[in-house]
């Protein structure tokens, strides 16, 4: 019955795409139609029943796992991209090459401290960029602030201290985004406001709305802090945390240990994978989507961005399963490093540049796979209302979050005058339990969650290459 | 700093409730005001930072588990809920009696079959409510069907066999709980068709979107079946049924064995319980809110419907804690044998009437614990415009999903001329991966997915008792 039922919505929507060539040349807030409604429709019912982004997901994790930048298992994941979507059968698959930074995690970290002749282990893992500690680890009191001002204010007082960042989650912000974006300067930026004080390390409350038992990892930078000022930095879980925190109450005096061998070595060649279908009309300007196919190494980088890889491949699998013939190109990009570097997405923007690609759109899904609750806009207030116009035909899909705002890390240097952004907005509330830790893996993911995102994103491109144009603003 | 705010909230919460004493008798589609935001964003604050429900439904399911009606672990779930209402320091706890049906498994299921000299062992369950099969099991020739009809239309030839229940969900439906509905109708009316053609059992491919390998129970009755046509009648797995299919296209003639104990015994006594706070203004007007305690044997009964236990306790809990004085009697009903037999529905509303109480309202929350989507309406014309205004109020909590339709089964048995009856609609992707399932436990369920949908349901029953009326209507 499947097959039937496939084959008759072929069916339909070749019909119905010849039936509006007279009107793929008009721009209107109005246009969207009954087509559009079939077409949309089709994505959804071949995604939800015969699928592939799920099992696509299964081997990614499962089979090469968590893949930081520079690392085998990245290259393995570059590999695994091209093969499969040369599979696809898309019209041009390549790799663009980029050079990214290429930080190793060494041994196992370990940290610990007593109090009242107990000794506590920690949970805790280097951040992503952190130089190690001395070979035998660094001890030392410890200051619990909140805040980087805080640090600012204490000045010397650090010296010769390690830093703990303990403020947590605002978890009364119903966007779980907004409460990492509340709270993750202190692990970006934390360790450069302390090194230039003289703390000898900072250690940092993993950033997650969960009290668990997890270390949280994430890139870090040292900023414009001289060489000499770098001091190690690590996330310990926020169960350590209330932990910890209390037990300074009970002695400000204890001494935390903690030690790590992490290094950063010469930038690592590696790349972006380029899948493409051809535009029909417009074969040089470009519909990008995409996710990044980098992860941090303590998972199998499932929700981030193992999902958004899959569901941008099947993106374009859907438009050309359902016998779509796109007027741009559309293109599936796998971006490299946006972990602790965001190299791709950059190198991926220059080279459009470059070659004078006009992009008419991008889309990306790096905010996890669970069920989709809508698309943030970032372009022109022409394309504003047009874009805002589309969330009828995805409202009975769920996607009933349509706002302005920010896109994507990867895509964004894409960003100029006339481009259209979009990210694709999934629920946000288990997200951060997972998010670049040991948990997540392939079973948090569903199989019809995945597949809804799959589908609403191939709605969405589906539309802006019918309906965005296209000539770029003259000056 | 978390008990600052409360203590800021709560305070704004009494103020707040004294300003508006003038306007509670006037009832209006633009009444909903500033001081209903600032008291559902305080249900929402108290909820996720402060929330209980999370951990009563960890003591419910781990604790206590599966909990049939008629089962100990049933008559410990209501002494659990009993007792935790009492600690919560509601006006009156209290049990209602109620007679329930009083199913038993026995041992534990056995199914298979030999194709090519191969014996293939089925993950079954009996269906509750089913006769056992003979001591020594059944064993036959099987029929696969996609309906009631086509065993109608068959007759007599399904005489002797074993009916093969095998329509799948439809998983193009977006909303799972109508491809449910679609198919329910084999698991629960299938066997009274089968066996008055003869049929000597029949076998249902599992209620789920999933391939998994899992049988899911549920109830099913005989119907008007004279008790000498009662056959046993069974759910396999998912898997299971797609490849029985496959071998019964390679061996129409290969015979299937299940062996089951289960059975009816005598109905035993059991409890609704009920916690309520009195009504400062109408003590004698009642607004229910629910969820149904008992759970079926497999499993934990987590989304099903320990949740929707634990959030209509909370809903109670967070009006006291937030200093609302409403002006109906709030009641939490924990019902009892909502899975086969809906006695506790039906005796709560019975009892209402014999002794008059009104109800002005009531909620339930039984489609599992996930994400908030929104909430159905079933009411009087009058007050739907009422109530669908409020939706602007509970949409930055993600609740955009507000439609006309059924509430849930426990509260319709108060359905009469007057009442507003609501369902609480979570996300539904999820839902029947655990459905009836060894797999609905506790780990499935996410803190704050659970404690948005108290903070959602606290919100609609604050409203209700605001804005809602009141008189019955006089015909």
């Amino acid at each position: 019955m499947k097959k039937i039922l496939l084959a008759f919505f072929t069916a339909t929507i070749i019909i119905s795409c010849n039936e509006n060539k007279t009107t793929t040349n008009t721009i209107s807030t109005n246009t969207v139609n009954k087509t559009d409604s079939i077409a949309i429709k089709q994505f959804f019912s071949t995604a939800l029943t015969d699928g592939k982004a799920y099992e696509w997901l299964r081997d990614l994790t499962q089979n090469i796992g968590g893949r930081l930048s520079g690392s085998p298992e990245a290259q393995m994941a570059v590999e695994w991209g091209e093969k499969l979507m040369k599979e696809e059968g898309f019209d041009k698959v390549w790799l663009q090459p980029v050079m990214v930074p290429h930080w190793v995690r060494g041994e196992k970290e370990v940290a610990n401290y007593s109090i009242n002749g107990t000794k506590i282990n920690v949970p805790i893992c280097a951040l992503g960029g952190s130089i190690a500690t001395p070979k035998n680890g660094v001890m030392a009191e410890v200051i619990e602030v909140k805040s980087l001002d805080e640090v600012e204010k204490l000045g010397e007082k650090v010296r010769g201290k390690i830093i703990f960042y303990n403020r947590p989650f605002d978890n009364t912000l119903i966007n779980t985004f907004a409460a990492y974006g509340g709270c993750v300067d202190q692990r970006y930026g934390g360790t450069e406001v302390a090194g230039k004080y003289g703390a000898v390390g900072t250690i940092v409350r993993s950033m997650t709305n969960n009290l668990d038992d997890y270390p949280h990892t994430g890139s870090m930078g040292y900023g414009k802090a001289k060489p000499e000022d770098y001091i190690p930095t690590a996330a310990i879980s926020t169960n350590a945390s209330e932990l910890l925190s209390k037990h300074l109450k009970e002695n400000p005096n204890l001494k935390f240990y903690f030690k790590q061998s992490c290094e950063t070595l010469p930038d690592a060649p590696s790349f972006n994978v380029i899948g493409e279908i051809a535009g029909s009309e417009f074969p040089n300007k470009y519909i990008t989507v995409g996710g990044h196919l980098d992860s941090w190494d303590l998972a199998e980088g499932a929700h981030d961005d193992g999902t958004g890889v899959v569901q941008s491949m099947e993106v374009l699998s859907l438009l050309k399963r359902n016998g779509i013939k796109p007027k741009h190109t559309i293109r599936a990009v796998l971006f490299m490093n946006e972990e602790n570097g965001l190299r791709g997405g950059k190198k991926y923007a220059e080279e459009a540049k470059l070659k004078n690609e006009i992009h008419v759109a991008a889309l990306e899904s790096d905010s996890g796979g669970h069920t989709p609750r809508g698309f943030s806009y970032n372009g022109t207030k022409e394309n504003q209302e047009l874009f805002m116009g589309w969330k009828s035909l995805l409202e009975p899909y769920g996607l009933t979050d349509w706002h302005t705002g920010y896109a994507g890390a990867d895509i964004n240097p894409l960003k100029n005058e006339t481009v259209t952004l979009s990210g694709y907005k999934p629920d946000s509330q288990r997200y951060f339990d997972y998010h670049h830790a040991a948990t997540d893996t392939f079973d948090k993911v569903n199989l019809r969650e995945l597949e809804l995102g799959s589908a609403a994103m191939a709605s969405l491109v589906y539309l802006m290459d019918k309906y965005l144009d296209v000539e770029p603003v003259k000056k």
